[in-house]
């Protein structure tokens, strides 16, 4: 039913609805066909009405007494995310990371085509197996007129993240995705999302030596 | 010269500590020797002020007018995030985000090391090529007493994790990092941390959508 999700929305939202999504696609596997707001929000943690507030972004109303239908909730979640369409990207970066980003197929699961990979070092460069054709950092302005991408997944070291982040714009990438450390700067009017895996790592850390306190 | 971190550190103060080590590793590699935290602030777009403190819980004091010797800043933010001690870890689930987080080195160097991995699918259980050893996760009791770990990385299917996490933590893990973007419920004294890679890509593909209009 791909229904076009063309709101601009908050970012507590976006974080929320997957949550939402991955709840519900629980309780289809175990075959439960309604779902309330108020079971939604016993299960998150998350306050009812509000619930309600996000799910109402959605074209899809729940029934007075019985909820909502699980399989159309699950399905216009999927939709409403992107998750349902391909959105195309370029790997920039294909070290160790990056490369295992490229093996992960639950990303296109998810509505993220990984369509080629760029890198700098020639023995990278020339692999043949992972699946999809790796070029040298130079050639990205010919592969994105043949092989077009709006996002560029940056997985390069941390000195050349600011760098590489540039050359993929230049080239014509509508969107960064950040897993390096460095704090990369974009233009205005460029889509950012930083996936701080160094951060979490910290966080762990950090807490975990002051449980042993 | 290892600066035990036993303090409870804020999370933003957390998450910034990894954008000053990056930035500083990359003045290193350009053989710079010393930074003030204004040109951290220019930098990072992080207000000098705010660095100052956050660099003030690590045992190291810039000069005057010369600022912070970069390599030994680079050493005690190393040290201090606990990125040079080693944290033991299982990965949960070793399907293809699983496997893809086993073979990245770039964790290894920040501190994490993946000892053991734990599936319910035999064929996955039977394979000696990931370089650890992946158990059935029945056996993760017995495991735990041979090779103890403090992490377990929960990388299983949605409709898996709780019960997932609860077996990890009965076995006597002590923080859960969890990449499935169900929300996972933990006791408290549990370490809870979550990289909500279907989150971001779901902030991408809405940011990108409302680009087009």
């Amino acid at each position: 039913m791909n229904q076009i999700n063309d709101i601009f929305l908050p970012e507590p939202t976006l974080r929320r609805l997957p949550w939402y999504l991955a709840y519900v696609e629980t309780l289809q596997k175990n075959h439960i066909e309604f779902v309330s707001s108020t079971q939604i929000s016993r299960a998150l943690s998350v306050d009812a009405s509000q619930i309600a507030k996000d799910l109402s972004f959605l074209n899809i109303r729940g029934k007075t007494r019985i909820g909502y239908e699980v399989a159309a909730l699950a399905e216009s979640l999927a939709d409403f995310l992107g998750f349902t369409q391909s959105h195309k990207a370029y790997m920039i970066g294909c070290g160790s990371l990056g490369k295992a980003l490229i093996r992960d197929s639950g990303l296109s699961k998810y509505g993220l085509e990984i369509v080629a990979g760029f890198d700098v070092d020639a023995e990278v460069v020339s692999r043949r197996d992972l699946g999809v054709p790796i070029y040298h950092i130079d050639n990205i302005y010919e592969i994105m007129a043949e092989t077009p991408a709006s996002i560029g997944i940056l997985a390069v070291p941390s000195e050349m993240a600011q760098e590489a982040a540039d050359i993929a714009i230049g080239a014509g990438v509508k969107a960064i995705w950040n897993f390096t450390p460095y704090r990369v700067k974009v233009a205005e009017g460029i889509v950012m999302a930083n996936t701080s895996i160094y951060a979490h790592l910290a966080l762990i850390f950090n807490r975990l030596n002051s449980l042993d306190k």
